[in-house]
């Protein structure tokens, strides 16, 4: 391993940490604004973070070198490891936790947008930590739907590509220069943002809580102002506005922008969209059923939830509008494994993701038909594209290797002495970066501030790696990757 | 689909059912041995299915035809199901289940090796019902090694085929012949059988128990003659003599035969015999470990239930000798994983075996390494031999269906109002064929008499497609398989 590749990942690291400095301004003014002396954590942290890094960046300056697989898989492992620590500063030095576990897993659960919490008492939480957690998650959401873009698709390791985009559309390039893209990008992810808070506010929100609730539901992240989350509003409008956003940032970015910039629908032909919002009805229209039926709920209000909590759960968001896992047996086994699946590639959403069981379920439709005719030759197909052997074994290898650390993950909770349900959810809810998860500790209505400190570690790394695509961060296990 | 295909199949689960009506001429002279009325039964049912059977045999006689796939698949679940359901008839006539959902899934578990039972009292269960299931069982057991051997390998669904076999053997052929081979197999199974009831009469067992339980250990199916199992002798020196026959009997068979005939211990450098030892010590050693030192126990005491009870869970045959769910959260999570595991390809034992974990760990590894070196080449190794694309790829395909069933099994059962852990384990230790699951309704101190009627029905099916690879009972799902 080129020692020039440590000194430009630690350069590129500093100057993240440079521009967290600058965002740790916002809740700081928030704070001064509302007149809570909590400015002062975030301007210390401000200066302390941000002299840091420019110490480290001038230190560790240099010329680019060539951009290789390695020194990606390096610079995104740092780069989030960076945001979650620094981020975790302000909530340790707050005193609302209890410790660096609790601050750290907090802030892993910002930057992944996963929405886990340890904090209690949100109601009467000092406003400029608030912000601080939102502001996390949606920068997060930038991070990861940015990785997903122009990183991880040359790691091989999955997002939606965008220069296969353009090659796509290759006729009449309309984002034939990186930068103009990233422009549209930006401007899309705020425009959204902006129009989703109108939204909340409109449909009854305080401005305060429209712009928290913003932030998180764009990046599906889930934190919320309130201890109750959207229990707290009692507000079917908000519910639908909540659900439509949600649902709208699990779909791939790229298609998003082709679809607002250029007006054009048939990019939304990509077969995971039809697969995710499949998914998320059958989901929504069973549980709704279900819970008319046996527990006699009005139907209107059982659909209304039921959308809601499974686009939540789907879009990886981790909002809540009830203990859904009290509807039955059958609803907490459906959350359950919905945790499992995720938006699609390229968003803000995590888990699984809807294009890996489109080229999953092609693999497995043509693996039974060649049983019968083992000769005869059949292409894997996504929507009119070939899938090629290459591409299978990434999904193949993402999925063993998800499914592996899920077995891994809940041995250890249970080791940490939590019960089977506990302990398998939370570890599938950290990794899919949902937020809660089924059972008393780590379900809709609990929260994750009992978990002892070793739990919260793990369950910390495993959102690291569910947000990271597994594999990037697995590639740094093997001694292959650190010979030269 | 060749009409004449429907003809032959037909013929040879008639055939079946002449064995099987001779086979209950055994339960029989036990009842009439014991003074028990329930003969009559026994003998009825054998008169009946007989003479069925013999006229449906004479009428559907005819040459056999080409031997193709098609007429593989249909052959094996036609076969399967006329087993379980003439298996069902006497135990619905003795009275001693509620109906024949009941009936169904007791013959159900017994010929799929499972061994989880709907039947309390067994202590005072009449003796020709008691032997019945055991013969069952034991039935099911040559049934399964003989499918493994002979015909999955043909059909490409995993099993040892014995043509590879020898193959790799070709120098000095030791069973040139099928018959000679087809001899040995059936010696050595009966030869097991035989030193598996010497060694429990020795032990301590009665006659009658001896015999029942080496019939049950050898097909690692599980059933026992006592509500307690194993718990009931209360004797440790039982418990290894089992957890050695539950071993071997998961190894193997035709690794069996090379060794117990010609004794060449070569044979066991397989791979997935590695694998299967280490993971039954691996999980042995640790939950031993964890309950000498949370619960207290003493260390041998502690070693010898956990060998017994994770090797019974492993070799998928289901005794237990205490409610090792007790023993804290760390080791439920072990059984839950374990049940998905499973022994080693073509022997009795059931779950996704571990020949398959030993080549979806080569292909990951393989794939982390080409994350870095994209252009390497590496190819797929079991041991010394190279793993094909299709042989990788249907490892694929049957990882993919087994947790889709078990996805959809769980959906059910829990629609069918079970909590996740019932439902989600009932799910795959059918699916696995190993008997008890985890909590208090299926767990190995619960009985599965409590269940509803449509959860019993889904579980017997489950059971069925677990132990017919899945992907066999699958692929005739597809259209295609109807088509001329």
């Amino acid at each position: 391993m080129n020692a020039s590749l440590f000194r430009f990942s630690i350069y590129i690291a500093a100057i993240c940490g440079l521009y967290l400095a600058t965002a740790m301004l916002i809740p700081a003014m928030v704070d001064l604004y509302y007149g809570h002396s909590d400015w002062q954590i975030f301007a210390l942290c401000s200066f302390m973070v941000g002299g840091l890094s420019l110490m480290t960046a001038m230190a560790t300056r240099c010329p680019p070198p060539v951009f290789t697989k390695r020194l990606g898989f390096l610079l995104v492992n740092l780069l989030w490891t960076v945001f979650s620590v620094v981020g975790a500063l302000p909530i340790l030095f707050s005193g609302q936790v209890t410790g660096f576990a609790q601050a750290l897993f907090e802030s892993v659960s910002a930057v992944t947008t996963t929405g886990s919490t340890v904090m209690a008492g949100l109601d009467h939480m000092p406003p400029g930590l608030l912000v601080w957690r939102s502001l996390l998650q949606w920068l997060g959401g930038i991070g990861i739907v940015a990785l997903g873009l122009f990183v991880l698709p040359f790691l091989r390791v999955g997002g939606m590509s965008f220069f296969k985009m353009e090659s796509s559309d290759i006729a009449d390039k309309p984002f034939a220069r990186l930068a103009s893209f990233t422009r549209a990008f930006f401007a899309i992810y705020l425009g959204i943002t902006l129009l989703c808070t109108i939204a909340y506010d409109f449909a009854g929100m305080s401005h305060f809580d429209a712009i928290n609730h913003a932030l998180t539901t764009v990046a599906t992240g889930g934190f919320s102002t309130h201890d109750a989350s959207f229990a707290y509003f009692r507000s079917g409008l908000l519910l639908w506005v909540s659900t439509f956003f949600m649902t709208v940032c699990s779909l791939p970015f790229s298609i998003l922008i082709v679809f607002i910039v250029r007006g054009r629908l048939d990019a939304l032909r990509d077969p995971q969209i039809g697969v995710f919002i499949a998914y998320l009805g059958v989901f929504s229209v069973a549980t709704a059923v279900y819970n008319h039926l046996m527990n006699g709920v009005e139907f209107a209000s059982a659909l209304t939830h039921s959308f809601f909590n499974f686009s939540s759960v789907l879009s990886t968001t981790g909002f809540a509008s009830q203990d859904y896992t009290l509807w039955g047996p059958f609803v907490v086994m459906a959350a359950f494994f919905a945790t499992f699946m995720g938006g699609c590639s390229g968003s803000t959403a995590g888990g699984i993701k809807s294009h890996r069981f489109v080229i999953l379920a092609n693999i497995v439709m043509i693996g039974l038909r060649k049983l019968i005719y083992p000769n005869a030759v059949y292409s894997v197909r996504y929507g009119s594209q070939t899938v090629d052997a290459d591409t299978q074994r990434t999904v193949f290898l993402f999925f063993s290797a998800y499914l592996f650390l899920w077995v891994v993950g809940s041995l250890a909770m249970s080791a940490f002495g939590y019960d089977l349900l506990t302990s398998t959810s939370s570890v599938i809810t950290a990794l899919s970066n949902v937020g809660p998860g089924v059972g008393e500790i780590v379900g809709p209505a609990g929260n994750f501030s009992t978990l002892n400190e070793p739990a919260l570690y793990v369950l910390s790394l495993l959102m690291l790696l569910g947000r990271l695509e597994v594999l990037t961060v697995l590639v740094l296990l093997m001694p292959m990757f650190w010979r030269t």
